[in-house]
């Protein structure tokens, strides 16, 4: 049948890139794609005990529903966890949602009429601009330095829209550039926000992985009007399998935010919150942190290491302090899709993301996105040696 | 701030009767108001057992990120599984959601702009009146009799509006009436979608919960032209705090609504995927499902027994033959939600969900929706006992 959808369906296309990424998912393949962690690192004995303890001790609460904003347990403890990065909050504040995916959904559905304008870093992340897309905003990128988003830039931005209604950063090793954002361009940010009234989304799933450098504190603890959005996850510190992130709001917006979660999907697993939170009364969460760091601090140094080698001086890489990606950015005539689709994936077996689709507007072709905390220390070798030389013949 | 919200959060708001419930959430109070499954039905020993082995033998991949749609082994146990309801589909139609409620926000934002209309029975589910008011719909809602939704005010309804984008059903033991849409009906629903080329929405939660009568073929089996979406759950069949249940749909259609689920939050959690697999190749679900009719069946017929003795003959309820509700019907005069609140709630000790929430449009007050799954059999009795002291005080 001819399916009569709503008009913001236009927005809501599967990329190629998608379909390329799929084409990656061949075990011949070496990929450096996806944003996968390293499933070494996932401390599966002790989320046995954890899940059996749970199941045997609670079994009929976790297995029931609870509330639209999470287990009361875990959110006190995330509530006590951000004071940390300068957060002070209540569990008012702070509920538990389906990833950090799910934040931005309900930023958006809650912010954006068609028209209204997000502003992001150029580039941006492409999970993002699929989150936001449906509710049809136009978008606004600002350009990034090493310092992170470029303030003068977005004040021009700020002051030439008026219906600029959210402000949408990584401020920690970015996705995709792997650029953090520094100290004083937070403070300028909230500033900018303030004066202008718009919210900002901090979108921060990579902030506990650093490994290098000193932690900055979140550009929510700079917000004195309750104007940011803070989201965070437990997708790169413990497992995405489990799809548990929190979102942190003033009183009255994380209400409403709440509300439409509970339209959107009732709430989270009760089992998968009553398993974390048992986790972290069971076990530090902190110390299994430091063994991630560690863990993809080598795998980072290793693939630098191989760039280094095998790639010629004109393909240019960010230098990221923590996270999982790295931005590679060859040459000018350099189209890094038709790289991948006709020699990387089929002559040196590797896979990368294309950084094309990572802009919200004026899709540069000559970047890719990519990542060193899935592949095996072997494979990460093996494979940028591959693409090195596939580089090396045609820059 | 004064936050510049998106239009359509006017439509977003905390429902009086949601603040009720939680007045319910009161240990002392005997509450027949949510939708809960009866916790001592929870396979919590056989779920120990699976979590368990699938950490040990699969932790890797169960803790890690999957594809939107789900784990290919349970989308195609779940296709085998629904060809019981006459249904044919391959995996390219099913995939994973966060519970049926999650069907319910992808197929409103699949094809609802402001202003298009959703047909519903009247009363209808709330949380799908929830679900689709983010997206600016207006309703028509059709009544039932012992029959389900009446089809000669669907077609004057068809008629009438142009711009009916969608038909939401719950064909089985609806909540919150406990009615059960006729064969003929269902045949005659799909026609009349079929002629005014309107999308279905087959919501099926409770349609396994069945202890009297025959099983009827889904509405889905009758679609010849790819209209009816169908939604079916887990939560009531294992449950609700795995969050899962599946959507079918055309292959295109199917496309597009994954595509949505993406954006809002990627996928399901994957370890809860890999459980609920692995729980149907080591146990018999269908034996399970027995179990737990078998338990309702019974607390059913002890509430009615009990509704039988201790209410007054003006007080109408409906008789359904599965699920989890039955609907009361007061003398006109009475508005329970008043009752709740001045001597329900404070004097019996007793919560309900008032009727009214369940309306589209016209708000009935004399009705209200009472849930014998979740109360132990004791507490049946008692509450059952003292409302009806109650309410014979006043009818």
């Amino acid at each position: 049948m001819n399916y009569k959808y709503a008009n913001r369906i236009e927005r809501v296309k599967p990329s190629a890139i998608r379909e390329l990424l799929k084409l990656g998912a061949d075990p011949s393949i070496i990929s450096f794609g996806g944003g996968y962690p390293d499933p070494e690192i996932f401390p599966i004995e002790k989320l046995r005990k954890v899940y059996d303890q749970v199941l045997q001790e609670e079994g009929r609460l976790a297995l029931q529903y609870t509330g639209t904003e999470g287990l009361m347990a875990l959110r006190e403890k995330l509530v006590n966890r951000v004071k940390q990065i300068g957060i002070s909050c209540c569990v008012d504040n702070l509920f538990i949602i389906q990833g950090g995916q799910q934040g931005l959904d309900l930023a958006a559905k809650a912010f954006i009429d068609k028209g209204d304008i997000i502003i992001t870093e150029n580039p941006t992340f492409l999970g993002a601009l699929a989150a936001f897309n449906p509710y049809e905003p136009e978008y606004v990128g600002v350009s990034m330095d090493e310092d992170g988003m470029r303030m003068d830039e977005l004040e021009a931005a700020l002051q030439k829209h008026p219906n600029v209604k959210l402000i949408y950063t990584v401020p920690e090793f970015q996705n995709p550039t792997g650029v953090t954002m520094s100290l004083e361009r937070r403070k300028t940010l909230v500033e900018l926000a303030n004066k202008h009234n718009v919210v900002i989304v901090e979108d921060s799933p990579y902030r506990e992985i650093r490994y290098e450098g000193e932690d900055l504190p979140s550009i929510k603890s700079f917000d004195t009007e309750g104007r940011v959005i803070h989201i965070g996850s437990f997708s790169k510190i413990l497992s995405p399998g489990l799809r548990l992130g929190w979102l942190i709001a003033d009183r009255a917006l994380a209400e409403k935010l709440s509300l439409l979660k509970m339209a959107s999907d009732t709430q989270n697993s009760t089992l998968n919150m009553y398993a974390v939170n048992r986790f972290m009364d069971m076990y530090d969460l902190d110390e299994h942190i430091v063994h991630i760091r560690e863990t993809y601090k080598h795998k980072k140094e290793l693939m630098f290491q191989t760039l280094h080698e095998a790639f010629p001086k004109s393909v240019a890489y960010t230098n990221p302090q923590g996270g999982l990606f790295t931005w590679l950015t060859f040459p000018q005539h350099i189209d890094t899709k038709i790289l991948m689709q006709e020699r990387s994936l089929p002559i040196a077996k590797v896979g990368y993301v294309p950084g094309e689709s990572f802009f919200p507007n004026i899709q540069e072709k000559n970047h890719c996105r990519i990542n060193y905390s899935y592949m095996s220390e072997e494979n990460i070798i093996r494979g940028i040696t591959n693409l090195g030389k596939l580089v090396q013949e045609i820059c």
